[in-house]
């Protein structure tokens, strides 16, 4: 680590580095992924299960956010990073602002574009989106419009957006924030931080996620490398990344044991990981070794079903969280996941994000799929006879 | 408070009083709305500054949530309540499981339904909503449906439809989850706990909150006062509660002395707050007397228009939560909010409940309402020249 700096960016293909304050989120040399490297033997001193315990309760800036509570293992240069509270987009824009970047902009089908249109707004800087023609879910589309971002559709689906993207921030120098972006992983593994803080520090035997651009599942192997690496967890747990059978090129990566690098043109329900050519491979990669993870598909009746038994918990999620909880059910048919293993399984976006496929699904007009689970939308006259024929249809019990 | 309970019903119309284990939250004498009363002086010696700042950091139950983590203020004497985590409606469902309900219900304009939904399944209760007919928020509807409760449209509005639930109540014996139940509002009052230990216990000159059926009007105020009364605090803030101008009935009391309770049919695009015979009345005109506070009225365009920076700002809010900040600047302008007035305004509802309105007021398309804020969505082909047109005609700055 060079002249007392904790961190640096290292390029995944080529090796060089760069400097945190650098104005680079790719390889400056050969455009390669870039990871963030920390100098854990100086921070390891400096942090313990007690230091984060306690910030769990704070109320001031910055340790009061399920980010910046573990600074130390995050940014541990950055300055402050003000209101932002997200996963993922607090690094990336506190990176922004720390380069002096007049805008910032990511391809998306809707889950990074809300996330960098609100930190975007709360940082002053201009957020500027390119979504894939037609299909956003109604919510997150809302999402980017309302909180000001610049929001375009782009005649083509989310890989060419992203291709497009990547392209306009090397000609026009834009600052990207799409999860090629090494600050967005640093802020996303802080979630595999909190689950096992949660868990007082007991870690599962697996943690199970769904897999689309595979910017999550290259967060959460370096955030537990790193926990492992300073001695506060003592084993790692196993990974399971769950795709969806439409968009699944890793699993085919996987199950020729990464001979290839596959793509497809991705068809799914599941809009946030209907994606054909995942622009965290390497990284994902790497996150498989270091767990001893496995890769799992799931059909997309699968995953609406799980969603609709997600939801009636009174939990809910959209439709490519459900992926997860669908994927455990697949591993432990198979036995991949064995009776009394402790799992956790990751809901990645809220049932809001998504309406329409809920109404959907409920009314039955998911082409090409079945709704077993249905919950039918009733209309009833405003008299008591009314509401005693539904108590009586519905077996509600009246005294 | 006999035999050493902590804590009793009293109804506030005739003074009859109820154990909190009997299964009732209206008056079983005369029907009117019922009280919560805490022992305070015996909670007192119990309870401190200290003791809620310890529990910040919690990571187990009860006290991980923001509601229990004042549970000798909520319900003191409530069994472990599981899963729920939601103001108001986790002291809804605690008291329903309580006296082991059969079903609950509720009347709800989309918000409600949604937070019950959710908790009766989480408590394994089943659920039962109300709507209004037609114009219920896309992404409210998504919730009760995904949730698992029977959803139902009354023909009919939301008054209307409360009526209906509260006679069906009566009739049937099924248990009322709207907010003439007090355990309702023993949930919401922990806001402006949580507001005030948040500000390291420093009282606001205001607290500015929407207005619709005065659930949290009325549960701010017994908040406030119980605070004040066991010494937590040492002055009392005054509530502003804002109306929207077509569904302002406790504005007019509020105008005429409280002469007269008015009721009136309700128009406005907040459909949270579109309510024309407020149910918590008589608890919301205690508010105003404890707090010294005011009542305000805003128009919808004002309203949106809020909306739409408040969504710019990067945070968000659905319609009836911007009516705060339109009352604040309404307040200032007329001079009732004085220049140094330190103020906490409350915005009740997320962005992602309402897109449909984000995307009318956007796209210019809302029924006689102007857009001045309007961030249009744009469509491009996926080419550099195109990015780059964009970029020149937005005027983000490249390199």
């Amino acid at each position: 680590m060079a002249q007392g700096h904790l961190s640096l960016l290292r390029c995944m293909e080529c090796g060089n580095t760069h400097q945190l304050d650098d104005p680079v989120y790719v390889c400056g040399k050969c455009g390669g992924l870039l990871d963030v490297e920390h100098d854990l033997e100086a921070i390891k001193p400096r942090i313990s299960r007690a230091l984060f315990d306690e910030r769990l309760g704070a109320l001031d800036q910055p340790y009061n956010s399920g980010v910046w509570r573990y600074k130390e293992l995050v940014f541990p240069e950055a300055q402050d990073t003000g209101s932002f509270k997200d996963r993922g987009m607090t690094g990336g824009v506190t990176h922004a602002v720390m380069v002096e970047a007049s805008g910032v902009v990511c391809a998306s089908t809707g889950n990074t574009s809300a996330s960098m249109a609100s930190y975007a707004a709360l940082a002053g800087i201009q957020g500027l989106v390119f979504f894939p023609f037609g299909n956003i879910a109604a919510g997150k589309l809302a999402q980017s419009v309302a909180y000001g971002a610049i929001s375009v559709q782009v005649k083509g689906d989310f890989d060419a957006s992203l291709a497009l993207v990547r392209q306009a921030c090397r000609e026009f120098g834009i600052y990207l924030l799409n999860s090629v972006n090494p600050f967005r992983l640093e802020g996303q593994k802080t979630i595999v931080f909190e689950i096992i803080q949660q868990r007082r520090w007991q870690v599962p035997d697996w943690i199970v996620l769904p897999g689309g651009n595979l910017g999550n599942t290259s967060a959460f192997g370096k955030g537990l490398k790193e926990l492992y690496d300073v001695g506060l967890i003592d084993r790692i747990p196993r990974i399971a990344v769950i795709q969806a059978e439409g968009a699944a090129p890793f699993y085919q990566s996987y199950k020729d044991g990464f001979a290839e690098r596959h793509t497809v043109k991705a068809h799914t329900i599941a809009s946030a990981i209907k994606i054909g050519n995942p622009a965290s491979y390497i990284k994902a990669r790497r996150t498989l070794d270091l767990t001893n993870g496995v890769v799992e598909v799931v059909t997309d009746q699968e995953i609406v079903d799980a969603k609709a038994q997600v939801d009636a918990s009174g939990i809910g999620c959209e439709p490519a969280s459900a992926a997860s909880v669908a994927g455990v059910r697949k591993l432990i048919a198979s036995g991949v996941i064995k009776p009394g293993d402790d799992v956790v399984a990751i809901l990645t976006g809220h049932v809001l994000k998504d309406p329409g496929v809920v109404m959907d699904y409920h009314n039955g007009t998911l082409e090409g799929l079945q709704s077993p689970y249905a919950n039918h939308l009733r209309t009833i006259e405003p008299t008591l006879a009314a509401v005693q024929a539904l108590l009586n249809q519905e077996k509600v019990p009246t005294r």
